[in-house]
């Protein structure tokens, strides 16, 4: 069911100096799959995170943030597939813990240099003794080209493994970017989790990874929507492992931050988008521009009122090329002063809407011809300013 | 399909004295239906509206703000099914000032007088002719008990006439409301409009008016939602014909006030239920009780997130207690400072989630007992504050 989605080439994936990978089965909530992932991280490498915004967010995640916030390197991050120690309360907090702490334990390092992930059922308590004993074989595994296995091993209702590299050239070295994640269903929400792991071998000052490690996100994962639901488990976490030998990159005005940032952004846009194209039940991957806002924000907000609309997704299901919808949404994104008068709206490359109204030239057949293919493109002009943003989205069945 | 709702008895409507209803046939989309309704309003009455905030509002919204803003007395209202006049530019203004203009002729006032409402596809013109050329039937066909049929020629895609009455003695005489409304289908949003007229026959200043259709329209028809999207066209209209003989209820603080208001709430309670018991596709109706907010506001939005998420309106269809689903979608609700830990949340009378995780009693057959029947509540418990919140929607259904 995938929208134009084919699993990556084993021989595509590059790997990171620095990064080395490791599955194993664990039996967490089924038997014989790799549900466990390891993740070891070599000294002087740098990680930065960005995490959910829902407020009932996972255990791992409280855990996450608490290991990052305490200063020390990050050595290892630990990933289960299966039970998302969502809405567990304390008990929730230990596991992530004690997971943490076994895969220290067989490191040799600190619980606290431990990064927690867990993906899969919601308010199910982590059975953290067959992770814990699981252990041990995810580590025996650990290899720089575990990667397609590591990107297998985390998917939940995913039907296609998401990893992707790319290569960019910053101050005469050659610097690799490597990502794997995976993405949320649009029925099967127990399981609706969005986990992104990036890895660059590029040498990044901390403060300057985190600010990219924003910035990526929000060009990526952020402005990516299946459901419209921001899950309990979202995290997205960047890590540098600085052995490429390029001069570190320090400050975001630089031409070297540029460069990187636009590599791991490229890694970050194929794996978000590849989240929507494998959304359940999707039939149609769609890219909503929108331009001339007065505030990047806005534009988002746009956006994503397109993408959230269930009218709007069950129209592109339809192949039905309806502007009402597409046009309402816009007037529900909650911006004051939109002067509906100055909006215009192309489907593809047809100028549908202006001046308040359909745009004289318009006809439905015309609407109809870009609605047909699976890969369809909204732009919207609001009139107001110089700012844009691209939203991604996929349609969403009708039943009628 | 509707859940749990019946054609209301039509020996069950009470008239209004002062407000006169006539319908016709007027060919506007289709043909031997009667869809324009006028409705005559006496000498003496007040008129309160509240109208969608949707930017992209339709051409009759703007011509009923500009002429409520002239506060010249409106003496009739024109409502045609068929075509919305939305997003139609500067010929849907001319067409919803047409129509005023001669239902205006027709009664001998002036158009500004008039307020038009319309409702039907969006993106396209009003066959204005068409509309004037029935007006002479509507008008001849005026009368104190056209309410039933009046609720009949405002339906779209509703498959069941919306309309009731009630009353209450305000200072020792008895006072009555009478109201229609009809409501949006979740899948055809061409269609998608709420329109709402309560009259009543007490005698309230026309502040005191505003003030009323405000509060009322806040605990009645912007509490329900179907799909989510708010549509071009939404109109709530409150008329006080100042006939029944009671002295004239004078600001928002008084007895009176409170006594009418409960009663008009009563009737857009039940008409904006009704939109959602109609909702296309809906097989169950649930009522999000939101307690213990700091303000009515934060509750509001916390209803409004759980009763959005696509993902808890498909798990009520499957009659599915997903816990997670909902927790989720109080998590997205954005309030910063929730604390997820004093969250209680109950399904019928089971709690079954608090301190963070899963009610330690609850069991999933308690949860699917309470899953089963058509009337579903919800109650979320904040631990903030004394605030609270309600809100109704449907399921909607899945396809897997």
């Amino acid at each position: 069911m995938a929208v134009n989605l084919a699993p990556p080439r084993a021989d595509s994936l590059l790997s990171i100096s620095g990064v080395r990978l490791g599955v194993a089965e664990a039996g967490i909530r089924k038997q014989g799959r790799r549900d466990l992932l390891v993740v070891d991280i070599a000294h002087g490498s740098r990680v930065a995170g960005v995490f959910t915004r829902n407020r009932y967010c996972a255990a791992p995640v409280t855990v996450c943030r608490e290991h990052l916030a305490d200063k020390l390197p990050v050595r290892a991050l630990v990933v289960n597939t299966g039970v998302a120690n969502a809405g567990t309360g304390e008990a929730g907090l230990a596991n992530a813990r004690a997971s943490c702490a076994a895969v220290a334990g067989a490191l040799g390092t600190e619980a606290r240099s431990v990064l927690p992930f867990s993906t899969g059922v919601i308010m199910e308590h982590l059975p953290v003794d067959r992770l814990v004993a699981a252990v041990p074989a995810a580590v025996a595994d650990l290899r720089a080209d575990g990667w397609a296995d590591a990107a297998a091993a985390i998917m939940t209702t995913d039907t296609v493994p998401k990893a992707v590299s790319r290569q960019v050239v910053i101050d005469e070295r050659t610097v690799t970017v490597t990502g794997i994640a995976k993405g949320a269903g649009m029925i099967q929400p127990d399981m609706a989790t969005m986990l992104g792991l990036i890895a660059t071998d590029a040498a990044v000052a901390e403060t300057t990874l985190r600010d990219m490690v924003r910035f990526v996100a929000d060009r990526s994962f952020n402005v990516v929507t299946v459901d419209g639901d921001t899950s309990t488990n979202d995290s997205f976490v960047l890590v540098a492992t600085c052995t490429a030998g390029n001069p570190e990159i320090v400050g975001e005005g630089t031409a070297e931050f540029t460069r990187l940032a636009e590599c791991v952004l490229e890694v970050a846009q194929i794996l978000s988008q590849a989240i929507v194209r494998d959304g359940e039940g999707a039939t149609k991957f769609m890219t909503i521009l929108v331009e001339g806002g007065k505030t990047r924000e806005e534009c988002v907000r746009v956006g994503k009122a397109i993408a959230h609309s269930p009218l709007v997704k069950t129209a592109f299901f339809a192949s039905d090329p309806n502007l009402g919808r597409i046009l309402c949404a816009v007037g529900n994104a909650n911006i004051a002063d939109l002067d509906p008068a100055k909006v215009t709206l192309h489907l593809g490359d047809v100028l549908v809407a202006e001046k308040g109204g359909r745009a004289p030239g318009y006809t439905e057949a015309q609407g109809k011809a870009v609605m047909a293919p699976a890969e369809i493109t909204v732009r919207v002009g609001l009139g107001r300013g110089i700012e844009n943003a691209t939203v991604w989205t996929c349609d969403s069945r009708t039943t009628t």
